[in-house]
């Protein structure tokens, strides 16, 4: 079974590279960073007799051979970037858990009857490349070569050119190859396991999830002699939208209404200066697909309304959506039995949080593993998942693998 | 009398320098494109045999001899410095204004009894450096030298090293010289004259003002799975700050209360991140001392609000308090005398703005003459003043030069 200690120390190592101040990482998708920890884990797979290969949007498929290299592999993986002040787990752990689940067949001289494969999927955060999970996307066909790497960041940038620059723009067709099977283990994200104290969570799909990039207009013009009633201030609409917002999200006593809005920016601020223009981002997720309809609607509704009350000229861009998905009922079965048979409390439960398994879900029969983290929180330098968590999911994830890989 | 074209065609030789794509000008305090304005206009003015001397902040005092040298000066000027996207007035035309009385009188062979001085005062905008006026203030002794010097930029350059930098570090000790009394032209940077078609204002005070940093600190945390209800979002508090100060402004019907967000940052911003600090500046105003009282009050009780609300700390340092001024009564009679004597509408009132005569007015008698600019639009690439309104503000600014200067 899964060795705990050697996976906490290969989390740990991992975590050392693009370390920020308060204990997480910093490894924004395809930066030198990211490009320092794709190469230790390639070094750690080569080490145990592992081969690489490597799609034209940079996803690592990491093989372990089967006795029949014939068949189709069973995957696991997910990804190494971050956030800009990110965890030490969140989609590290599903990569080393993989890499966990390798080191152990290896030690153990186990031969599974079809391959292994574990990908790294390339900028699933999202936070330099809009939207996340966009490789993982390109794998399973939703966006198109063109499409994934003309993808640009804040200085312009595109995903193209940071592949190149990193090394690791591949070589192989996007889709290859044919996957039996996909598990991803992650952390929960949220607050559920961690309060309900269970361990494991069975995943059986993931909310929908929306993502705009918003453009208020109104007139830039001095703080001191500007009536109030004269401004067309569009950072004064933009903190109306957000508050309301925020309020709807907050009545839905279901909790599954979620609104955030990430990214703020006033053009050319200055203190004494009404802002004439703000650009922000705005997500919406619900875990129902017409209710995020209505959500959407809600929120065009919204922006009308500033728009109207502030004078303002509004721009909204729908630039991703991100339907509910089901996972398979193979798959999530084959997690809980192999939750199950840990003994451990556990539950079946939707992830908030999307993932590469949503848009893998497409093309193969998946689904995921999570177990908690510290007060629910992500996103953060201070996200945690106890050793003990970490080598439980990691055993889940071997025991689901197993089953599927040699059947 | 004043020369309208050529103070026109000076002030757009002015506004060639940092041009803006929009027709404003960008001259941020102390880089190379407000020292290439200072530098222009100190060409222009040994041409006609003023001379220049410069002050420990870089405060310009150019001088234009009297027949009686002993006397103190009666003084005009204003600053060459604006806003990242400034227009090309703000400021401007004080100065020019002042330059085209100097020609006025150099062509007519004038000399007036006591010395004319022409000062352009350091970063008045307050958008590089702040507080606004830092080095009026230092000249009429509100700021002492260190404290002006060690104002630091977003970049931490601090003006001290600007200074340096731009060659206009200057010897002359702060507070000299003194001056006999002080007139500044600028435009309204408000609506009123230009709404109530009259084309002087006859400026008798200008109103209080106060300048806040704020950081709020929430918790960071992933925008998918974090339910609404555990969120202490940094921005959907602030968003609520600024709405409810919005409205508490809007609600005065006497128009007296202004408050401005110029600045918003979120740390770390990302899409898919609950915001997790957010530091903004708040602006607060009003013509009269107590009411700016009640509204800082009112400010600090919404800021206790909304860190009780969404759980979020609040830090908010007011880094600056400019009291309600009231002008000397015989420098607005003198404008007045001249606005008169120009046969136009005008108006006695207040300032909302800001000005170096604000300080210069604790250290000489002092006003200000205002002409309307379009559609009240300040702070804003397309600000603009009609040649007219120019020609003929700096008239009535000669004329009560002329009044001062021989008495
Ligand atoms: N797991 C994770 O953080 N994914 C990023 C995509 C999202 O915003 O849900
Ligand atoms: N006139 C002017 O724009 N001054 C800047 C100071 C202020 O914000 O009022």
């Amino acid at each position: 079974s899964i060795d705990g200690q050697r996976l906490w120390s290969s989390l740990m190592a991992m975590a050392e590279i693009g370390p920020t101040a308060n204990g997480g990482s910093c490894r924004l998708a395809l930066t030198e960073e990211d490009a320092a920890g794709r190469r230790l884990l390639i070094e750690w797979c080569e080490a145990i007799g592992c081969t690489l290969r490597v799609d034209r949007v940079g996803n690592l498929f990491i093989r372990r051979p089967g006795k029949r290299d014939d068949l189709d592999p069973v995957a696991t993986g997910s990804h190494l970037d971050t956030q800009p002040k990110g965890g030490r787990f969140d989609g590290i752990l599903g990569v080393l858990a993989g890499l966990e689940v390798f080191r152990t067949l290896h030690d153990q001289g186990i031969v599974t009857e079809r391959p292994l494969e574990l990908v790294v999927w390339t900028n699933e955060e999202g936070s330099r490349f809009a939207p996340a999970m966009v490789a993982s996307g390109a794998f399973a066909g939703e966006f198109c070569e063109a499409y994934t790497l003309s993808r640009a960041d804040r200085d312009g940038v595109t995903l193209g050119q940071a592949l190149e620059a990193s090394g690791f723009a591949g070589e192989m067709p996007l889709g290859e190859p044919r996957l039996a099977s996909f598990f991803e283990l992650h952390i929960e994200q949220g607050p559920v396991l961690e309060e309900e104290g269970e361990a494991i969570g069975v995943v059986t799909g993931v909310q929908g999830m929306r993502w705009f990039d918003v453009i208020l207009r109104g007139q830039p013009a001095h703080a001191g002699p500007t009536p109030m009633a004269y401004r067309r201030d569009a950072l004064a609409a933009c903190a109306r939208l957000i508050d309301r917002l925020q309020g709807h999200a907050l009545a839905d006593s279901s909790g599954g209404t979620k609104v955030t809005v990430g990214c703020l920016e006033i053009d050319s601020p200055s203190r004494n200066v009404i802002p004439g223009e703000v650009r922000l981002t705005v997500d919406l997720r619900h875990v129902v697909e017409s209710e995020l309809d209505a959500l959407e609607a809600r929120y065009a509704r919204e922006l009308d309304a500033v728009a109207e009350t502030f004078g303002v000229e509004v721009r909204s861009e729908r630039i991703w959506a991100s339907p509910v998905v089901a996972f398979d009922a193979g798959c999530i079965d084959a997690v809980e039995r192999a939750a199950r048979a840990q003994g451990v409390p556990w539950r079946r439960m939707m992830s908030g949080a999307g993932h590469d398994a949503v848009y893998v879900s497409r093309v193969a029969p998946t689904s995921m593993i999570f177990i908690p983290c510290r007060d629910g929180i992500s996103h953060n330098e201070a996200e945690y998942a106890t050793p003990e968590h970490c080598a439980l999911g990691a055993q889940v994830l071997l025991d689901a693998m197993l089953e599927r890989a040699n059947t």
